[in-house]
């Protein structure tokens, strides 16, 4: 799981936007999954990258496929609620075990960014082709590296505060729009044994997903979110007697059987 | 709501332990909800403290009483699967309007919390009278204040790391016990608009909530948890139009009708 | 120190534009010091507010003056270097002690905020009339309270990130101006026993002073960095026997003595 | 930068209890420098790991060894008072501009850490051969890979709580020892460009950096706190036209010329 070499990256698009509607399908030809994961790709040439969709079986989201993901790429708009909800729970439960993320614009309305995050994740928005900024504040960070301060996209959707997430572990990019809105735009967010980035750049109705920058930074957050950890492993709750510090017991119940 | 004899307190109990175990009844005789809401009253004499427990009707948290409720205080641990998911879901519906909510000891398992926290919410224990100090490393937190650094608890139940939750907005208390396990005893956290404060010490076992000093943290918390808001509002999506910052348009779906 | 009418207040002015550039004496007749502490007796009229400057003996911060200051208010900028050392000495102790802090606008490069945040302070700027949106990222947070979200300055120096800075303990407000920049405006952070705001909104060439809801905010952060400890302690290293938990000893050397 | 095999680290070594105390000569026989850039050695076998101590002119710490320095290990204890001022603050400078920095134990009252967090970096300390218990809290950090959980040093220096130090940006580790006291023992922060890991086990009269585990942190603290970005740049004050957010124009005084 060191080796880049090995890197397992899954992209999973909704799919549905390409579909119905004709716009979207000229910007995206090869679906803004397919868009997603070429520059991955380019970003990151050692990395195996597949996309499914969420008309595949299971959403494309087996236990077997999601076993063998080291990070899962999220991008959800308009049918988040036909998510099966048992998928989302296995999602969750890679993800606390040790399975990067990252959730991409309108993602932050899917249920599994909500089950990570325990808030509403609504903000305001608007649809009008605003110019976006996204400011660098952490320069050190590996997530900001090899982009410009700012990146500038020329044709947006607006997402402006009260964005209603955590405070993210991590504040990496801020971003303006041309009607003075501002948004924190790039946030790090750790959960269980996962890692969890939280990208807002990315539209179904602008090129965003082929610009250079933005497909650099999403490639960097990947290669961030695939975790150090020698194996993937649930977070357990476990009885340690005195002394004992490496050999936990099974939880038995909440009510002593003698009593 | 800035008035601190409007201060309505809601402690939840499960109130299983004090029915079946004849040594809980014996410690805690008004039940575990019973004693700690006496030390909100100690420490907030102008505070309305009520009890509800489980098995009331609704598990006592009906729409009416939530939305009475300032800051509501959780215990529960036997019977964490019996709390309906409705009432779940309106609990952390009321804490994103802004109601507080204190979450004690064996809630860390509980559904509202690891609803809110979006992890396992795990850790490693032990039940076998260890003696728990509780240390300050934020002194000029309001929750820190009036108690001793750290609080001697003679005899507790171990709670240790690693505790699967976000890192918190503050890091309060840091407990150690006898065996050498250390825990974060005293977090808080911001969903939506409401403020959350994670205590740990307290377990049906020992006479914790008859403690003076984990009366006052909890007392503390308590006032710290209301919000200042003006009024309690639900976090929601809007669209903006330029220029107009103040009114904003509800959602009408993901795709453009005219498309 | 809880008692809202012991609330003492020092605001210290550096008072060199006002004194060399008429537009600036035009713009704030009293001083800059002496709009912002107008803003505060207004907003917090049982607060005793006083004001000192620059060519003040010891600047006007005795060691007499700061030990009855609750909360001390920074703004300066053409005149930072002339700050004597042993008086940002001085004010630094009390911070650590306990004293609150708010630096507000060009004091972000002062000598107190470098020595306190450990960094350059340093960030981009234009001072060309720009309008400043302030958003709200905190909504339950004190100082955010009764202002709108955002507050709209319509003149106003730009600052940009990257502002080198400490990741704050509590991110507040974040400002876009008109040419697209973004700013951490409103942040908070912790040092020793004292609690620190800064807030960027303010310039000599502008009459932001006498903005309604800056003056709000600035109050919200005087009653903010008030400490809630009942009495001021300078951090300090102990050294504690085994099961002596109260009562350290002083440093007696790093040798031992008998080798 | 980004090629292990380049990897340059310094550690700086006090070297005064070596050579005034019998009893650490003994133990640390190649000073206590000695045994840190060992441990990074064995751990890290790509990198060049050189030391100096204070008695060397300028320290060993002149602009041409910094500038060539990836990563700088600190350990001090007897003398910080003798560390010039002027090296001090080429050191910081060093690290705003993106030098890693590491300090280690009784470094937390070195000047620069102090000038680095702004506080005074006191805390509780006893020398009675405690059991010090290292519990990883952040299970996915990579300074927290490859040792167990806890780390068990069977001999050491108590360090408790409070410790005036910022709320960290990460919290790794926490410590507990016999005596029931907890710590903070593994924090970064980052400042300006540089990355700083403080860990707090190490100490004098005790073996702790021929610790297996021990070691291993500190390497993989020195791997972490290599800055990621292309090269070394100080934070500067820039001003940028309005539309131009590439070239900024450097500070000509607080006072515009013309007024």
């Amino acid at each position: 799981m060191t080796d880049a070499q090995s890197l397992n990256v899954l992209v999973w698009g909704e799919n549905r936007h390409e579909q119905i509607e004709p716009h979207v399908a000229e910007i995206y030809p090869d679906g803004m999954h397919g868009a997603i994961a070429a520059g991955i790709r380019e970003n990151l040439p050692a990395a195996q990258v597949s996309t499914v969709t969420l008309d595949d079986p299971e959403h494309g989201l087996t236990e077997e496929v999601l076993a063998a993901t080291d990070v899962l790429v999220w991008w959800g708009h308009a049918a988040h609620g036909e998510v099966r909800d048992d998928v989302v729970e296995r999602v969750h439960r890679h993800v606390l075990d040790g399975m990067g993320l990252l959730v991409l614009h309108s993602g932050h309305w899917s249920k599994i960014f909500g089950k990570l995050m325990g808030t509403s994740c609504t903000l305001r928005w608007r649809s009008e082709e605003d110019r976006e900024l996204v400011w660098t504040v952490d320069p050190t960070h590996p997530i900001a590296q090899g982009v410009p301060n700012p990146i500038i996209i020329d044709q947006q959707e607006m997402y402006g505060e009260f964005f209603d997430i955590p405070a993210p572990d991590e504040l990496i990019f801020i971003s303006s729009f041309t009607g003075g809105e501002v948004f924190r735009s790039g946030c790090t967010f750790k959960r269980g044994h996962g890692k969890i980035f939280f990208f807002s750049p990315g539209d179904q109705d602008f090129p965003v997903y082929h610009h250079e920058h933005v497909r650099k930074v999403i490639a960097n957050g990947v290669a961030w979110a695939r975790t150090v950890r020698p194996e993937r492993t649930t977070p357990t709750l476990l009885r340690y007697e005195s002394g004992e510090f490496f050999t936990g017991h099974g939880y038995t119940g909440a009510i002593k059987e003698s009593e």
